[in-house]
């Protein structure tokens, strides 16, 4: 199958990595240039499970692709996706599928713009992936990929890009409900990343003191009444546990919000995710204030450290 | 008139000096040995718009007090309190006047364990006092001091200590409502300290963002829905226009709450700032979910960075 990777960082370039090794036509797009530059010269360097692999894969800035794909996973930041969209038409063809994976909520309201809803599809990852400098990711652990067409009809090509993932190692899963599964993980996102970026804290600093869960339960309630709003029903208890235990497991790690802000001064996807839920709340004439805060915190430390 | 000033940082310093100054009988309280040290060695050195002079004000550890005062002024931080009260019950006599003058909301309600209602002043002021290490302050700008009885019938003595204030070039003013002023107060600090120490800037960076008045907006219009509940009656437009005005006039500094957080790593006083606001909106049933947040993070990053 032909396919496009627009967005080739860290998590982009395993997509392309793995699904170029189980003999896919692949090709990475992004902007970076010395990432760019580094790929052309030298092959995407990859520590694949503690074993380094040089491949060559082809790799364009997004004005200079030209020829149609079958399939396109995205993976800009949130913020950059209609740009690269605008950049990317001449690959997209009557019949190409583009797949979402970004992070936050409500990307199908951008890509309606520039992909006919026929051939959008959405999903979530929860593979991990380390980019340790221009050309060079590592890559470690495992993790899944659901897929589900945006409209019906969509299922059976939508169960064949899913069956590429999983000849890929991808473990690619078809979803009957992946909004569910999309929600629950900006949900997941909207505590850690947010709460964790802003006081300056690892996962396992924030959740030792007794103030974490009830800034979760605040946080978590808004996500869900928003949620619903969308017919999807998070769990309350079930989605709180599980933030538990994810910020116990990583406890030493740094979300990845926090690397974006607070270490690289980059700008963050706040307003996908927390943001996102403040503004729907808004729409639906729901209350959250405790989102709608975080959203402002977050913006002015953004401000305040002059990101990109 | 004999007095003490219970909590001798540096605006308990001021206070003792400027009526030390003025000729009254004056001594010191505070636990700092360093500070106690070198006052006692040294005396207390004051920089005074400029002028640095040298005086001999006696200083006492709390549990060392013996002789009654006709007038107990009150400096520490509030979480201190109780224990400074319970400390100096020696001096406090049947006729003692104790002025309450620390940050925050409801500090009576500790007072009345220690204190008969009719010998509680509170009241609150303006004067900025700087500390430049043990034994030596720093005093510069104007200020003034609004104080009033907590009972109707100690006006007289109140207007007494209030002429005693101007006297020592303290502009004392007996207040027909210090509660609004107190509630003022809190408000002014509940926006400019937590939210300076939470992002860790200076007050011109945060009001240089456009959020920085939507965070604005929902705290204060939490304490005008708490005060409101204690017949208090803030103004909500007059003090969001005071806060923005005060930010912009101190741009370049950080508020007290980051000096103590972010700074030294010392406990701050949130609980009865919009930590007060939270626990009383619960009492009276009305919503504070912002101040409660705020409360939290502010708790959560003392915790983080162990603050004595």
């Amino acid at each position: 199958m032909k396919m496009a990777i627009a967005g080739s960082g860290a998590m982009g370039s395993r997509f392309g990595f793995m699904l170029h090794k189980a003999g896919n036509d692949v090709i990475l797009i992004d902007k970076w240039k010395e990432h760019i530059e580094t790929i052309r010269e030298n092959g995407l360097t990859v520590n694949y499970n503690g074993t380094e692999e040089v491949v060559d894969i082809p790799i364009y800035y997004p004005d200079q692709v030209t020829d149609q794909v079958d399939v396109v996973f995205l993976f800009t930041k949130a913020m950059f996706l209609g740009e690269m969209l605008e950049d990317i038409q001449p690959i997209i063809g009557e019949d190409t599928k583009v797949v979402c994976l970004l992070n936050g909520i409500g990307h199908e309201m951008v890509m309606k713009e520039y992909v006919a809803l026929k051939n959008i599809l959405i999903g979530v990852t929860i593979w991990t992936a380390g980019l340790k400098g221009p050309g060079k990711i590592e890559l470690e652990g495992t993790g899944s990929t659901e897929i589900q067409n945006f409209l019906p009809g969509g299922e059976e090509k939508a169960k064949e890009i899913v069956a590429v993932l999983k000849e890929a190692g991808l473990n690619g899963i078809y979803s009957e409900n992946v909004k569910f599964s999309i929600w629950r993980k900006a949900c997941v996102n909207g505590v850690l990343n947010a709460t964790c970026s802003l006081l300056d804290t690892t996962l396992g600093e924030m959740f030792k003191t007794e103030e974490a869960l009830s800034v979760t339960n605040k946080i978590v309630k808004e996500f869900v009444e928003v949620a619903k709003k969308q017919d999807v029903l998070l769990d309350f208890d079930e989605t709180v546990a599980y933030i538990v235990k994810t910020a116990e497991e990583l406890g030493h790690h740094y979300p990845s919000m926090h690397q974006d802000l607070i270490q690289h001064n980059r700008r963050t996807e706040i307003d996908f995710i927390n943001g996102a839920v403040a503004r729907l709340a808004n729409e639906y004439g729901v209350d959250a204030p405790i989102n709608a805060l975080i959203t402002d915190f977050i913006h002015i430390k953004e401000k305040v450290l002059k990101v990109n």
